[in-house]
This record gives C-alpha cells, sequence and structure tokens, in this order.
C-alpha cells in the first residue's frame, strides 16, 4: 500500500523516500490546518511513553518533541544526562536497557556522537527518533525546512536552495541536503573554504564562494547558526569578518525581494544573518518552529502505527 | 457588566480595581469550599498551554502556578533559563517568539528585571501572568495576602496594617500596599531607616521607626523576609540588630493576642520572626500558602476566559 | 480481616508482616500480569497529588517511582532539592509544611540522612514512602527483590540467599535482609572485614569471608554496587582487589548453574559483577527492574486506598 509509512525508526534523513517525506510533510499539513495548540489533541499515543533523552543540551528542539509528544496523547519521561556522565558505550547501554525494563514505547535522542542514536536501536525493541547525532544528523529539522518551504514553493523539483554557514559541522545541513536531493531540488552550499565538507564532491551540490553569486542563483536560502567557538579553532578569522562575506543583509532582499529566508534558530544577529532580515517578511523563522512541532507529531504519530504493526 | 474581569494580563497590582480584587478573591474562596487538592479538578485551562518561565530561582512559587495551572486543567510547559544566559533583550524576545511558535495560551513569568514581563507581553498575542519582576511587582502575592486578610476579618475598609521589613527591594510590600490602598485599609510601614523605598512620602502610608508603635497601630502585621545579602551591602548592621529592634517576638503577642501574623516564607527564625511567632495560632503562614494555590487557579481562569473574548 | 494493608507509611522492611509482603507483592504480579507500560493505567491515585522529593541524587529510582505514581493515576510534583540547601531539621519541616498546604497526599521521599523520612512523618497528616533513607532502608528495593525471587523460586522459606559487598553502607542489604527473614529465608552476608556492619552479631545471618563458600552455599547472589568513593575512605584496599576476592565471575555460574544472579543497578562491570555474568540466563537484573515499577505502583495503590480509610 502506497500510504504507508514503512518504518520502526527515524535515524536518517537517507532512509526516507519521496513517498515517505510525502506521507509526513501531509500528516503534518493535516495537523497544522486543525490547529495543533491543544493538549492532548490526539490519541495516536494515548497510553505510550515516550522517553525524551538529551545527552546533550538543548532547549527548544527538547520543547518541541515534548509538547509535540503530548499532543499526540503520549506520556513523556523526560531524561537529561550530560554525555560525560555516559561517555562509555557500556553505561549508555545500560541505560537503555533499564528505562526499557521500566516499560517504554519510543526513544526521542540526542546525542553528541555521530551515530549514536542508531547503536542505541540495535539493543531495545523501541522505536528510536534521531534528534540529533553529533554532526551526522536531524531528520525532524530537515522535514520541518521541507513542509516549510514546501508551503512556500508547492513542489520543490527544480527549486534552488542554499544552504549558508557552517556546513561542516552542521547536522542540519546534511538532512535537509538529503531530503531536498530526493525531492528533486537543486542544492547549493555558500561557506568559507574552511567550513566546507571535507567530502563535498561528493554531495553533487553547487558551490558557492560569494554571497552575491548564491542570492543571484536561489530560491531560498537556508542561513545556518554559526558556534561561536569555531573562532578559537582557527576555522574562522572573526565574526565581522563572516559578516563581510557571507551574511545576509537587507541589501540582498532588496535585490531579490522574493528570496525566501530561513534559519534553524536561535539566531546571531549581525553575524549570519542581520535583524532586519530576520524579521523580514521574507522570513519564514517562526513559521519553521511551527512546522517543527507539527512534523514532530506526524512522525511520532506515524512511528507508532508502526509499533502495532511491526 | 460587574463582573466581567476586564484585563488580559496580570502584570501589576496597580491595575487591579476594588471590584476586580472582588471578583478573584471570591473565586478563589470558591474552589477552596470545594477544595484545591485535587488535579485536575477544572476545566477551565483544559487544552491550553502555560508556559512557566522562571528567568530567577524561586521553587515555592513555580511549584504553587504550577500545581495550579494543573488543577484547573492546563498543560504546563516548564522552562526555567538563568537571566543571564538571556540578559539581551533581544534574546529574551527570541525565546518568547520562539515558545509563542510552538502555540501556547498564557505566559507566567518570574525576572530578574523590573518591568521584564510587561515588556514580554508587548511582543506576543499570549496573556501574561506576572509571577514577580525584579523590586517592582508579585501580583498574585498581593492577592494572596488580601485573600487571607479578608478571611480574617471580613471587610479591610479602615483595617490598619503594616509591612514589616526589608520595603526597599521588596516587590511583596509593592504589590500589597497597592491593593490595600485599593480596598480602603490603612497601610503601615516598619523598617530600619535604609531599608524604606527612597519614594516613601508617595506612597501615602503611616511610617514606623519602632516595633512597638508598629504592634500597637496594627491590626495586622505582614512581615517581609530578610535578604541575608543584605548585610554584605552595608544596609543592616547585623542580623542581630535587625531582630532585635525589628523581629517579632512572643512579647508582642502576649502584648495583643489578635494580632495576625502573616509572612511570604521561607522565614529566617530568629531574625524578622521567631520560631514561636511563627507557629502561633496568630499566624496564617500555612494558609498563605494554600490560598495562593487558590488565588493564581482564579486569576489564570479569569484570564483563561479573556483569553476567548478579547 | 487479612488482606487488608493496615499501613499509613512505609518507612521500614521492618514494618511489614508476612502478610503485608504477600499483599504486596501479589498485587504488584497482578499489575505484571495485565501490563504495566500504559500511562494512566488505573484509576488508584486519580485526582490525587504524589511529591516526588529527592533530597539526595538518583535517577532511576526516581523515574520508577515517578513513572508507577502516574501509572496508577497520580499528578506528580517532582521536587529536587540539594540536602545541604536544606541541612537544618527546622528548612526541612518548613518544605514540607509549605508543599502540604498546597494540597498533596503522598510523598516519596529519598534523603542522605537516616530516619530523615520518618521524621517528615510526625510533621504532616500525608501518607510517606521511604525511597532510600541515608543508610538505614530502602524498603522498595527490597519489596522488588523478593518479588523477583519469589518469580524464580515460588516459596522462599528455607532459601539460602547470599548478601555481597557492601553490607555496612547498604540501606538495600538492610531491606533486603529483614523481609527475607520474615519471610523464612536464610540469610548470608559476603563482605570484605571492613564492610560488614559493625552489628553484625545481631543481624542472625550466616557471614562468609570466601566467595567459593557463598556460591556454594546460596540459591541466589544479590550483589550490591560497590561505590568508588569508599577506596578513599581506606575501607578497600584497590577496585582489582575487591574484583579478584569478591567479584563474581563466568567461573562460580559454571560451578552452580543454577545460581539466580541479582544486582540493584547500576552495575560496576569487572568489579562486583563481570559482564558475562550480568547478562547471563542466570540474571534477572532486567528484572528486577521492571518488577520496581510494579511494586511501587502497588505500595503507592495500598497506601491511597489507607488515605481514605484511615
Amino acid at each position: 500500500m502506497a500510504n504507508i509509512f514503512p518504518h520502526k525508526h527515524l535515524l536518517s534523513a537517507s532512509q526516507l523516500s519521496k513517498s515517505d517525506i510525502h506521507i509526513i510533510t501531509t500528516r503534518a499539513q493535516e495537523f497544522l490546518n486543525s490547529g495543533i495548540s491543544t493538549t492532548p489533541k490526539y490519541d495516536f499515543l494515548r497510553g505510550k511513553t515516550v522517553v525524551s533523552a538529551f545527552f546533550e543540551g538543548s532547549t527548544r528542539t527538547k520543547l518541541s518533541f515534548e509538547l509535540a509528544a503530548r499532543r499526540i496523547g503520549a506520556d513523556v519521561l523526560s531524561f537529561t544526562a550530560s554525555a560525560s556522565s555516559l561517555s562509555k558505550g557500556e553505561s549508555l547501554i545500560d541505560t537503555l536497557n533499564t528505562i526499557d525494563a521500566m516499560g517504554v514505547d519510543m526513544w526521542v535522542v540526542r546525542h553528541s556522537f555521530s551515530g549514536a542514536v542508531d547503536f542505541m536501536s540495535g539493543f531495545s525493541d523501541c522505536s528510536f527518533l534521531n534528534a540529533g547525532d553529533g554532526q551526522h544528523q536531524h531528520p525532524t529539522q530537515g522535514l520541518l525546512d521541507i513542509l516549510t518551504m514546501q508551503q512556500h514553493f508547492g513542489d520543490l523539483t527544480g527549486k534552488n536552495i542554499c544552504i549558508v554557514g557552517d556546513i561542516l559541522h552542521s547536522r542540519v545541513a546534511r538532512s535537509t541536503a538529503i531530503l531536498l536531493k530526493t525531492l528533486g531540488a537543486n542544492v547549493g552550499l555558500l561557506a568559507p573554504g574552511t567550513l566546507f565538507p571535507h567530502d563535498v564532491s561528493n554531495w553533487k551540490v553547487s558551490q558557492f564562494r560569494k554571497i552575491d553569486d548564491a542570492v543571484e542563483w536561489a530560491d531560498a536560502l537556508n542561513i545556518l547558526r554559526i558556534q561561536r567557538e569555531r573562532m578559537a579553532s582557527g576555522l574562522l578569522p572573526s565574526l565581522e569578518e563572516f559578516s563581510n562575506f557571507f551574511g545576509v543583509k537587507m541589501k540582498h532582499l532588496l535585490r531579490k525581494p522574493d528570496l525566501l529566508i530561513m534559519h534553524p534558530g536561535p539566531v546571531n544577529y549581525g553575524v549570519e544573518i542581520d535583524h532586519d532580515v530576520a524579521r523580514a517578511v521574507q522570513s519564514v523563522i517562526q513559521k519553521q518552529v511551527t512546522n517543527g512541532v507539527a512534523v514532530r507529531m506526524a512522525v511520532m504519530a506515524l512511528l507508532a502505527e508502526n509499533i502495532e504493526r511491526i
């Protein structure tokens, strides 16, 4: 059957077919159309326990997942731990086994190690949802980006979407780029030479070194957050320099008024994006946040149907 | 219509008319009469999400608000952040916008900056409830004090209520004094000279320098908590000195057995109030805590009715 | 009537008769048989508020209690505080009184001071459940151990159960040993001389100094976690030495294949127990975790019935 979501876990954007993405964003849009702000709004996870396990700090993603889970009826067991206190694979699996033994159904996991969520899923009968693992993947962020672009452009085939900033360290870039290519969009990357991924030639994307070229090419800019700690590691000369050569400013919007502006937040104003740009009508940054809750509701509801089925 | 509560927010005691106060305390008393300890007890906020955002530490007030919210049916999104990590107005508003975009209805905010809650309410469509902002206001504390006094005295017109201690830094004093005056009570202040507010002449209150005079005048003493850090700033010579000249002791209750004793907690025994006084029959300190939950249920229920209406 | 549970609190394993233990483990087994992983599954605590107050850190016990409470319908007020900030008896009781005044029904308390929960129960009308107090008692851990052994052995009369490790500092050992003796089992203790309790002669148990003797004698080993800080205090020469003389290894299981292996977790692999032993078919460590949730549901449900009755 075409509209069955054939996955037990959501670990990476690369596991999703064009049809899978369509099922998720369609479901998310249905949630948005009937309003998402009521808790609980739906019963998809009624009686089920979702473990929200953030081994790496995050406020907004954690809130988004936990609200989403409760809005589809789940009981949320919120578990925060520093990766350092659980740095040995052994005890991560012990923690997993212990909580599993208490009777839970789904894990939402953020971890600073790439591959950690995939690893955990091999030691459990639960569904796993990757909420960001190291520099590897953050698939629901990619999906909310896709939903936001679909709301604006409709079909994304042939659209030119440029990801801007620290591509090298970004799981967001990796997730969004894969989904865009699955949907037939053209992906561009704009970054300083030091922040391109080392294997960028395998990405099969357009590479830009100048923001003016990227703006001219793109239908949408997906601007990443610059981590200030990159300064210390010598990958960027200074925030001012980055802002001068790669920051998105009002002059770019004036030159191209239909350019869509996206950012996963939180924003460093005056660094990767100017305040006026973030607040311009072309900016869909707040919409991305709302879509994040809807996409997470959709993914969890779809995975939950498979808890019974698989 | 007389008994409609005409407010979208509760930011300051000064916005409340005599009728508003009456509506709130009447509703709170109804909640108390039918018992408040069941969760959820009422549906006033069913399906609604209340953000409990404490940018300044507090255990008891946070618990009181969150219990109150759940007891009238709300889903509570508990959000704790240090003011320092959000010290720029810019990012406070970004946090607000982000959480708003997830679909929430009411904010309960404590912040160390006077005016912060008022400021936030200008950037959101939600209802805002001030849970303490700097040295400015803490209106639900004032309201629970009023309810407690009304339970004891009935009508407060003409009653003499003396607030004792560190008036200068107290948002509790500012909130309670305003409400008392709105209701026609006489307000007195007893404090060391260094802890009177600089604009005390505008307060139009009786000023006392000796506890014996205050005890003789007052029907009730509302005793504030002394913050030990005032010692370091040189505003108080020592805790012993403060206790000797301003502390409430059994001898005062023996002299005036019908004196009502109030304190917002937590108490520094032997400093602003002796242990025996806090536990005496004249003390309504525990009742204030119970009334706090009821008053917060009442205010949130009344504001929620206006979410639909306004 | 025989099957009424005649307690308002659960403070110590020593308060439980053979019949009481039977009522608890029977109820827990019924919960397990009908599945415990749904939240809420039962209404025993519907509308009731359980305060989960951990004055000493614990992740797994706290999660277990809170899940158990929610699965029988309670609203959980989760309260974490360092014992240091509440080290004076005075303010512990103030905290208790304040939260009680907000309208709560049951306290689940862990505290680093032996006797703290008993002390608190004297100042409140609520039910108290001891979740571990100092080196004194941790009765639900003892009960889950009993349930796990009953599932394996049936009647425990005459069974030989050996507790291994740091008996001196262990509230688990104290709770489990008492329950075992109440049920007519034979209790053994295996420990280095420095880690036997000073009053061990009063325990009326078999004492072992060599693991081979204990393995030969025992039907089950209940292995305690070694706290690494015991090294610094000079009570143990080294972890390697402890492991060599007291650690449970595969050779012991090979010699006695029907030996039941228990551990309250988290495990120090290679210290008190080898990894292969913890994962062997004889190990019921995960089952203990599941039984922990069921036993806590049972105890809270039984105490809740008495909230109405007493």
